[in-house]
């Protein structure tokens, strides 16, 4: 039975960055939240659009050619096969989609890849 | 060349209730913002679930055998061929992701079908 998602009380119930919790599912794809501190790795995802939504704190999303600054509010789609990388001054959330099966790490893999996860 | 969506300022930018406006693409759906106030129609998407995240102020989504209220940062999916019935009783923005080409009023149709629009 579908329920809904508070985001907020999601966030509240974990403390890692960089490892996003699955909320719900979407048409194949994952709704997941993440908390984000620091750098991430440079990667790109072949098969897949990247959806951020920011919901506190601020995001930069690093792109080879340029970076998107993202409040509150504001969203960025990285279109599939964009190399990007993710970065936070101070702790910041943010609603993530992307199909079920996407490695957080995109073609990078490494070790600050981590499993699918609900909350 | 893909641009970040500050879903406030896009808001910010027409009035009309029930007519959802574009303001991303990802992965093949649209990512859109609408107004609503009042009360939809009855209707289902049989092939597509429908993703609802409510920006500001309180939406009630009708389902046949009961209802789900959401407030700000709650988000809802109603799964394929469920039928539901949105509305609000004060001005409520909710962020809509459903796969391009889906009609706002699913099998629905009717006189409260509009067109797909960017803004």
């Amino acid at each position: 039975m579908a329920e809904k998602v508070d985001l907020a009380a999601k966030l509240a119930a974990f403390d890692g960055t960089f490892s996003p919790k699955i909320v719900a599912l979407f048409n194949g794809h994952k709704v997941a939240v993440v908390k984000v501190r620091g750098e991430f790795v440079w990667h790109s995802h072949p098969d897949t659009d990247d959806f951020f939504l920011v919901l506190a704190g601020r995001l930069t999303i690093a792109l080879r050619d340029r970076e998107i600054d993202l409040g509150p509010g504001e969203l960025f789609v990285v279109p599939r096969g964009v190399e990007h990388c993710p970065r936070a001054d101070e702790e910041t959330h943010v609603l993530l989609i992307e199909p079920l099966g996407t490695p957080n790490t995109g073609d990078a893999a490494g070790e600050r890849t981590v499993a699918e996860e609900w909350i």
